[in-house]
């Protein structure tokens, strides 16, 4: 089973990379783009069948690992 | 319009980072995991109402300064 996870910082924190990436887009002449935030993607394999299992073991993974809950928010697919 | 743009190695690059973080999972007691690939993944608002010129800008962005082609490949949504 693969677990796709997206991890993101929550709304409200700031975000400098995003800001530097927007700064850059505009010096390219990409005026248009704007509120440009970054965030983390992964996929992990899991060498588990049961869907139930697999969800409960990505959860305690992001949270004792993969995220900062303090200032990032998670989510994730399983498939 | 929003463009939710994913940027990954590509097949037979190595991820160290993905490595790290698998090394991790595993002293953590994650032992089912494997296979982890890390990657990024930004949102941008465009300014742009045509999709089509979206799409094309939003290629043009990730050609331009969001991905290193050489290693990584991209994929998007609009929406």
């Amino acid at each position: 089973m693969k677990a796709k996870i997206h991890i993101t910082l929550k709304q409200g924190i700031l975000d400098p990379q995003g800001k530097a990436i927007e700064h850059a887009l505009d010096s390219l002449g990409f005026k248009s783009a704007a509120n440009v935030r970054v965030g983390k993607y992964m996929e992990v394999e899991l060498n588990e069948k049961d869907k139930a299992k697999a969800e409960v073991e990505v959860k305690q993974m992001c949270e004792k690992l993969l995220a900062n809950t303090i200032v990032e928010e998670y989510r994730y697919e399983l498939g």
